[in-house]
């Protein structure tokens, strides 16, 4: 347990009240806890772009750190609600695949479907379990509450499908998964795969947003190798091959709305290795 | 007086600059105050929707929370500051209606004009009483100060015109007076009076939104009762008839701008009442 | 040094899981600190726009508070990192003039190139000095690490041009330096300048936004002293002449997009003092 208890939220709620309505009711129930917010602007329902979110949040916060996440579609309908233990931090969420995080990084993911409703906030309104579900469990979770008290065990949690880059004749396929404030574009390479590949290669990523031919994207050290203005690849933080455009915006130079990116195929491979 | 002093901050400076400033005032005079931001974003000068988001933070602070709210086209006129104490908390900014869900909330809600410039930060600006003002005396209010040591007592608030519900032949008759971040439409008619009426009935309002057949919203236990992109009603997390679209954005269908609602007419009947 | 330490945060992240990240990363290492965030949707690497935010902190925060900055367009080149002790308070970012407004208030401001690498949360990727080089600084100088501990001291810090505001003979001549969330333009021209100018003489603003003739602001105590929709000028709340349209959005008026504003020429004269 830490000293001062730790929550960080996540939600598609928008910056506004009902972020500080679940504040409320969490420094009601643990007063004096920290708390952190992670994205309140994810595109409303989609529970993939929370995933990504908490992904970042992986290995970042002190150990037991209450992460509460609420992308909930299903509110007031018959979908489960959990509280997961693993990363070496707790996770209340919708049993809606918005954990898949935590079971992608630590295989020995525990979960609980919250049930015991004398943790809950009366009434509980059909429309808003953040405020009187999610965060009074959260709350009690960062005072000291065992996962185990909130509910049965259970070890069939909604996981999200995850793409799987993979080896091919001309280079390693993946795909794009992310995208951030700087409109870079990350793909499910991740950098071991890569380097281990190039084996000390220059490197190129190709990628097809549409029709026609594709966008070379050469692999660099940082974006400040690259021209202003100019495509490049990098690593990015969390370890992955991004795609960027140097001080641009690359999803809106690609036409990209908000939100989750499609799933473009991306290509790695040394670098000029098409050309003639 | 809590353990740790907590101070909540609506404004309309947006996420900017402005509100960081305040609360370094705030934690200079206050320190280790907690901070919980209920909104920034607020059309500017937009004093209705401000008393919006003081309703939602209503019986879900801790006792004794200083609600700070700043919302202030006549910053720099003769317009009063307030600090009024009802509904279990102590609540600042300026007396042009924002306070309003206060006394709406409890009728017994006293205030004090803050006259006593000796709780300033100086030299006081003519354009920032949110730093100069409003924050010095929320910190002070959170860390101990009587609130009748900011001025004399007065019983004369502006308070905003309240749009009364009424039954009539063919059901009960709101108006639309919110909206929020998923872009439902909030009404001021209130769960009780709704399932009262209908007792046991289903139910369905109707919006007039323009010229026309009005649109049909029936009456649900909760958003995932309907179809995506359906229309629905339901009650909202403060217990009032909502109408939304499932997965949609209703405001944005309707072709509203961000602000205030216009208070359109909502009717709530039996369903099908009106059909031969 | 505070009883609670405080850090604020100014970055171009967006109000997403990157600040987040680099809250997780200080509260590890300095757990109970509080945390205040100035602003994170500057325009992308926009390193002006953020001195301009850094300007506002200036004298407001408790002494010792560090301000962390990263708006960072050379992340992972050879650019130095800084920690500035001046204006009372510590200053953590990117050596590119990002945090020039210091040494604009505190000509006594000392500074030191962090290369310790030690201090840093370790792989140090290229892309995100944010979360791996200037969070853990910043943490560690607000729980007590001595800035002399970060690296070597330097005195070349990279500054921004600084605009002088001069006397003319039709009046006192500036130019437009920063603009707020309500479309007001801040000028360069000092409350303690002009009012020394005009001894008494009520004053007008020119301003040329473009072709043609200039629009003209009369010089008012607050914004309320005009009609809505009337230009004004007022002093803003850093003591700036301030040029402004009451209850509207002048940068959006005048066709600005976001970011920071042309250096558009100002004239403060005497009311009338053009006219026949």
């Amino acid at each position: 347990m830490n000293q001062t208890p730790l929550i960080t939220l996540t939600t598609d709620f928008g910056w506004g009240p009902f972020v500080g309505v679940m504040k409320g009711v969490i420094l009601g129930l643990c007063p004096g806890a920290g708390l952190v917010d992670l994205a309140h602007d994810l595109p409303p329902q989609d529970v993939r772009a929370g995933a990504q979110v908490l992904a970042q949040a992986l290995g970042v916060f002190p150990p037991d750190t209450v992460h509460l996440a609420v992308v909930d579609p299903g509110v007031g309908t018959g979908r489960r609600a959990l509280v997961a233990q693993g990363a070496g931090c707790l996770w209340v969420g919708p049993d809606n695949g918005l954990l898949t995080p935590v079971w992608e990084a630590d295989p020995a993911t525990r979960a609980w479907e919250i049930t015991r409703s004398e943790l809950f906030r009366h009434p509980v309104s059909a429309t808003f379990h953040g405020r009187d579900v999610f965060a009074p469990v959260a709350a009690r979770l960062a005072g000291g509450l065992d996962p185990a008290e909130v509910g049965l065990e259970m070890d069939d949690p909604v996981l999200l499908p995850r793409a799987q880059p993979r080896r091919e004749p001309e280079g390693i396929v993946g795909q794009i998964v992310a995208r951030d404030h700087f409109g870079n574009l990350a793909s499910n390479l991740p950098q071991t795969m890569v380097t281990g590949y190039l084996a000390g290669r220059p490197g190129e990523a190709l990628l097809w947003p549409g029709e026609g031919a594709p966008l070379v994207f050469p692999l660099k050290a940082t974006y400040g190798h690259s021209e202003p203005g100019g495509l490049l690849a990098v690593f990015d933080s969390l370890g992955r091959l991004e795609l960027a455009e140097n001080q641009g915006h690359l999803a809106r130079r690609l036409g990209l709305e908000p939100g989750s990116p499609p799933g473009w195929r991306v290509l790695l491979r040394p670098r000029g290795a098409g050309r003639r």
